[in-house]
């Protein structure tokens, strides 16, 4: 196995220059032909998808995963869509400045390709074809590691990419399956020398095997424990439509909330309200002694500020101060998303500056952290670290910079 | 030890939120204060270099290191020049650009500081001044790891540093000294949870290391295996030129050439014209068979494309046109610098867009890679990875963003 993922490496290595010296025009004609064999290909994706679903059904997959795995016509046909519209993005790539320096030099600043990416993940299977889309836009080769429950909707999906990018003049290998179920072929493929970075796509244990085994460059994705404030002076109305929305909207994803914080003056007036709102949403709430003291529900205990439920379940804390709501998020966070509600312009101010994380929100969901909703087209996930990219990340994150100096003999003094 | 280091990047952390917080103005009276404090401590730097000096020739280090080792009045007050240059660069803070969305929210993405940087370097002990002053400029905490041959000066450096960061209000722990000898010390910072990102500055062997043992982001900077490639077109007096700038002029830095690649049409006049050239400026040459056959000088060896001498040694090659160059360079290079002598300008243009390193040039020296020289100010190192900085890194690469989102109650719908 390692010896097969070494010879995907050298040949994402080859494709990757060989895409790199593609005209942007290029590119967006092999997408567009990609979206055409996907639409082609409908009956094959859904075919293999049938014996995924089967398999997954005869092992106990959960009724939520299992339909987030399925895929009929509409959603074959959003995948195209999805290389359609990355098609129709701005090439990334050429772009720069130019200055010259005291010696004379003409130096070019300009955006390139990073090469080879090497991309996790274990959500729906049109990550496969996203994922191949904005990397292939971005001029670089990709070798993906998709779920195992969608291992034979993935062969199809890459399979037909691979023929479009064939037919399209462009080398199969710069778009890459690496199928093979072991968890150590995922291992190998974090240490593999080829990739110029690799974008991991979920939750803690993905992050924490990225730690421990990750020999290349990482962007972290996927990993969201994210925190709602509601401050003395909030609006507790708006406070509830929040809450319910950054829980209860789409509980499954990165950007929702896991934890409630209230400020203790409020308290006795919002969690009834909360509580409510809640129940009739579905969600479980577990609080801690004061808030339980003000309302029943379960128990609260420390693992749950600690833990990323991705479920209806919403821990709830009572605090003091929006410094004390400050150093809970600064302690149990994630970096990805964290929002206060307040009516007070100085406590706004200091939750924006003080708060660590990608985005940072007054009086609005957290589930508005997305590259589309942010305006920057598709994504690729969002970056809960801080280099390179940080938040949603784009095509423009899929590229990196290359100086061009161009002299006349100069030589250093 | 772990336990001690653990300690510090607690400390770490405290410190960085505080200098996150503190105004561009506040930043740089502390970094005068900082280099006034190393201007008065200059007897107490210059002793504890002689401590390390008379350890260093005691355990057999070698002239040109014990010289780069050396401080004097002379370099003392380089050093807080260094410093008063960094407070005179601009706020690289707070910064950003600002849209409304589609859902009426104000979305401002600004620079703001990494937190915690770790620096791991076996340099100059100018470095500890350098690093702490970039650090501190981009509202950043940093934990140093110096050389063990430097350790009594950069005790000396760090301990009037930090005493001036007391006096001027900030933590004095915003900038730390790891002065534990063992390489267990440097690999538990390797490892160390409270980093946001490792800059390690070496050759190979630390590359090495920190592929095995970095569990946080890292940016590898200060590995440099640079080519010239002398095209067939090439002005052989240029050529030379540079060679020789590019190999001798400081042959221990990262930018300084390692291979020359001549193309076989103008071997036979260029490679005598190198020859005595390097003779005079003392270089040792290693041919492989070809360029043997012309000129007489030892023998080139596969080990001899993969080394990055640091030292008045260059192998030299020969290849039978631009491609074979390019693939050369691919193999060996470490994407740092390149360079091509050519007049042809087709060749120029396959050169620059087909070469993957952070800088390439044409008919310059590859010693121009360098903060200052491109217009950066101050730099951190240059990076030879393609994440978050490539080539020169300055005070603006110390940072990352945040989005603030400024809302009136809106839901994701």
């Amino acid at each position: 196995m390692e010896f097969s993922l070494k010879n995907m490496g050298t040949a994402a290595k080859v494709a990757s220059r060989f895409v790199s010296q593609t005209s942007g025009k290029d590119r967006d004609r092999a997408l567009m032909a990609m979206a055409e064999a996907l639409l082609k290909g409908t009956d094959e994706i859904v075919r293999a998808n049938g014996v995924d679903l089967a398999e997954g059904r005869a092992g106990g997959l959960s009724e939520p995963l299992l339909e987030r795995l399925s895929l009929d016509e509409g959603r074959v046909r959003s995948m195209a869509k999805g290389l359609e519209e990355i098609a129709a993005l701005p090439d990334p790539l050429g772009k720069g400045d130019r200055w010259i320096n005291d010696q004379g030099l003409e130096i070019s600043r300009v955006k390139v390709p990073l090469g080879v990416i090497g991309m996790i993940y274990e959500s729906r299977p049109n990550v496969t074809a996203d994922a191949s889309g904005l990397c292939l836009k971005a001029g670089n080769a990709v070798i993906l590691r998709g779920g195992r429950e969608a291992v034979n909707s993935n062969r199809a999906i890459a399979s037909l990419i691979r023929g479009a990018l064939r037919e399209s003049g462009f080398p199969e290998d710069s778009v890459q399956l690496l199928d093979d179920p072991g968890r150590e072929a995922t291992q190998a493929l974090m240490a593999l020398d080829d990739l110029d970075v690799l974008i991991p796509r979920g939750g803690k244990g993905l992050k924490e095997a990225v730690r421990v085994h990750a020999k290349v460059p990482v962007i972290m994705t996927g990993m969201g424990l994210c925190h709602l404030y509601v401050d003395r002076s909030a609006d507790l109305g708006m406070a509830v439509d929040i809450a319910v929305n950054a829980k209860a909207q789409r509980p499954s994803v990165c950007n929702s909330i896991e934890t409630l914080l209230v400020h203790s003056e409020v308290a006795p007036a919002f969690l009834p309200l909360l509580s409510s709102a809640m129940e009739e949403a579905g969600v479980e709430l577990r609080g801690d002694g004061r808030v339980r003291s003000l309302v029943s529900m379960a128990s609260a205990t420390d693992e749950d500020w600690d833990t990323e439920y991705l479920a209806l379940i919403l821990s709830v804390k009572m605090v003091d101060s929006v410094e004390e709501a400050i150093d809970h998020i600064d302690r149990y966070g994630s970096g990805h998303s964290e929002a206060i509600v307040t009516g007070d312009y100085g406590t706004s101010r200091k939750f924006l500056d003080q708060v660590d994380a990608s985005s940072v929100y007054v009086n609005a969901s957290t589930r508005f952290t997305d590259g589309s909703v942010f305006g920057f087209g598709a994504e690729m996930g969002i970056s809960t670290q801080k280099l390179h990219a940080r938040g949603p990340m784009g095509v423009e994150h899929l590229t990196t910079v290359k100086y061009r100096v161009l002299g006349s003999g100069q030589v250093r003094g």
